[in-house]
């Protein structure tokens, strides 16, 4: 069994106006050391080992279904557990 | 300057209508091995560092803004950047 996370998030020239709405309320708790947020998505998926290599997997859900690969990037974490 | 990464998730005792939705849509796409997902909310946060400890500033950030701590948890990592 793999345990991967998956983290999407909008590209860099992408604005992220939900995040800067939580930076403003940051700063409306008297954080005003806090400069950026950025939100994003982020799944655990626990997947069974099959003849597929796992890479191409996560690769081809990403792709194909957690991420518009037009407006966001993602990158992901693969550990095998029991 | 730090780079925070916050991560916030559903407690394990609490229903993932989200994650379900997004499984059964993987099944759908014929990934059977995928067993479980779950959804949670990624935080990428940028913070100048003050004389307050960075970790008290990420503690009342996460439980006072970003995460709900009756049904959810959170985790998070601390960088310093330059």
């Amino acid at each position: 069994m793999y345990a991967v996370e998956v983290f999407v998030t909008y590209k860099e020239s992408i604005l992220d106006p939900q995040g800067e709405a939580v930076r403003n309320a940051i700063h409306r708790l008297d954080f005003e050391q806090v400069k950026d947020v950025r939100i994003g998505k982020y799944f655990e998926i626990n997947i069974e080992k099959t003849e597929e290599p796992i890479e191409e997997v996560v690769e081809s859900l990403c792709k194909n279904l957690l991420a518009n690969p037009i407006l966001e990037t993602y990158r992901y974490n693969i550990k095998e557990v029991n």
